[in-house]
């Protein structure tokens, strides 16, 4: 079995700790592993190193190399240009030897927090089982816990049933219908119903089956992917021209026969500062820290110091970040809008703090 | 005449700018310069570099030396211990040649604002004056502008007038008395009198005759002084024997013909990270920054960055400081419990950050 973990990224809602150079998935949020680092330690011994494909980009990829001694140098994929998740991992696809590419690959985001490794990497193999055994697309699903309107949500169908009619599958469902990001109060009547899971951006499929989905789907990615295949010298030159769309948009939303097994092992895709405060405990004032920090008279603050302190003195409800050279102080009310940081830096070109 | 300046002090105020090593007289605080800087730069040219002594102790000295190339190296001091202000003001004026010593001594803190620097010297100028011409022990007295707990108190005599009967000293006046400290509704009186000053810790007098009182007032103090004079090269050995006691309580408290001179320049102690807000402009949002600073959505707050940058997000009323190693925030109104930090940085031991 195979991982492709997606690691192309580059968000800006850990700033100041997430630059350019420097994404979220680069980053150690929760323990002294990156989360990119804890996604592929959380695979062994299920998929060892040598089986983990990395997509990224050439401006990431000496730190991702850095950071992954343990997997091959050449599975370390450098795509040319950003075109979304269709395009990357469909090339990633083709640039496996076709043995390898044959098995069952499982595709992972990067920077996503996984509580119980051990109930991941068994919810895992039972979707790789079923991938290996029936030939479909799985998902991993989360039991969601707010009406978030930010995911996407998959509609549970009938428990999965076997072609062969004999094999069984115990907690694999088929999946009725995949929605992409719902309103308000569509998201709470499927909380409430508890027929829905959140998307967590895990997928399981043999790969020579997500590229057929693909190039039946998006065409103009088949036959760009098949140029590549034909000459790889030109990936440079090729991939730009492939449309840029999400693998959800290109294929999942429109595929009939996704099944999905639920995932329930403290997952979170850590989307702010204030997500954080999920998985790290609060000392008894309410205050989580990571880092070297100092708290009197103060409450339910999260305190971050990567080098350096922060010491906070009667204060309640903040945020305060400090990097080597920037600090960043907000309520966590605020998480949310340090992109508005993001968007004046850029506006006065402070390029070295990007 | 001849300045003074007493530097060896080491307030917890600041932190975290302000450290054992760098203590608030050695901080640029309100622009380019040191306090320490200011104070000699604000007394030129009425008082030129090379007539100013600074009392410091060893592990400032290289500092202050560093900062003040322009006074002549013998002239700044190293008192082996900290002794409060007597002793220092006593051992400095017998360290200096008797020819100094016999002029006009104007004795400075290092560490205070003075916003008109001319205005300054013309009321420093008119106390040497007097000094010079009455042999009378002056004060700078400031006009209070709100009834602060934590200064001295000059209670404003007669207009001063000269021994010869003919001499005019426009603007100074006797000091009927010297009261340390009052309670909050005594210092609500005084201020609403309009008859008291602020005691500035600025005082000016010949250096003998500051001698014959402080010998007067505490010979255990003046014959101490003696023995050093006596033997200069045992100064370690008999200046921790002195006293310690501060010159206000020594001499001023006690002296009848104190007189003063009030300085009307925008002086300030700087006793806190919330004075600041007093002499730093607030930008259209009322915020107050020194250094890279960037609030988004922030109102009142004071950021203060000796380097690297800070940034504000939705916050309001925060006093944000960030030094190479250390970030403190605490809300403005805090300001006077910052020595809370100091305090259980010392419990635990956290030499690196004192």
């Amino acid at each position: 079995m195979q991982a492709l973990i997606l690691a192309g990224g580059s968000g800006t809602r850990f700033w100041p700790l997430s630059r350019r150079s420097r994404p979220k998935q680069l980053l150690a949020l929760e323990n002294e592993l990156s989360l990119l680092q804890d996604t592929v330690q959380r695979l062994s011994p299920l998929i060892p190193a040598e089986n983990v494909w990395v997509c990224t980009n050439e401006r990431l990829a000496s730190a991702v190399r850095e950071q992954l001694p343990d997997v091959p140098e050449n599975q370390i994929l450098c795509e040319p240009e950003g075109r979304n998740t269709a395009p990357a991992i469909g090339w990633s696809l083709i640039s496996m030897p076709s043995s390898r590419r044959d098995e069952v690959v499982a595709v992972l985001p990067s920077d996503h927090r996984f509580g119980d490794a051990e109930g991941f990497r068994r919810t895992l193999a039972l979707a790789a089982e079923v991938a290996e055994g029936e030939d479909r697309v799985m998902t991993l699903g989360v039991r969601p816990r707010w009406p978030e309107t930010g995911y996407g949500y998959l509609e549970l169908g009938a428990p999965l049933t076997a072609a062969d009619g004999a094999t069984a599958y115990p907690d694999a469902m088929e999946v009725a219908s995949f929605r992409e990001k719902p309103d308000v109060q569509t998201a709470e009547q499927y909380v409430e119903s508890g027929n829905y899971l959140w998307n967590a951006g895990i997928f399981v499929f043999k790969g020579a089956t997500l590229l057929r989905h693909l190039g039946h789907f998006e065409p103009e990615i088949g036959k760009g992917l098949e140029a590549i295949a034909d000459a790889p010298e030109r990936v440079a030159e090729l991939f730009p021209t492939l449309p840029s769309i999400s693998i959800d948009y290109a294929v999942m939303e429109r595929l009939r026969d996704i099944a999905t097994v639920p995932l329930d092992c403290g997952w979170s895709d850590l989307g702010s500062w204030e997500a954080l405060t999920e998985v790290i405990d609060p000392d008894e004032h309410g205050n989580r820290a990571r880092g070297d920090t100092l708290a009197i008279d103060a409450r339910d603050n999260l305190l971050f110091a990567d080098e350096g302190q922060v010491v906070a003195l009667g204060v309640e409800n903040l945020v305060v970040v400090r990097t080597g050279d920037t600090v960043l102080v907000m309520p966590r009310s605020r998480s949310q809008d340090v992109r508005q940081v993001v968007d004046r830096l850029k506006a006065e070109e402070r390029r070295d703090l990007l």
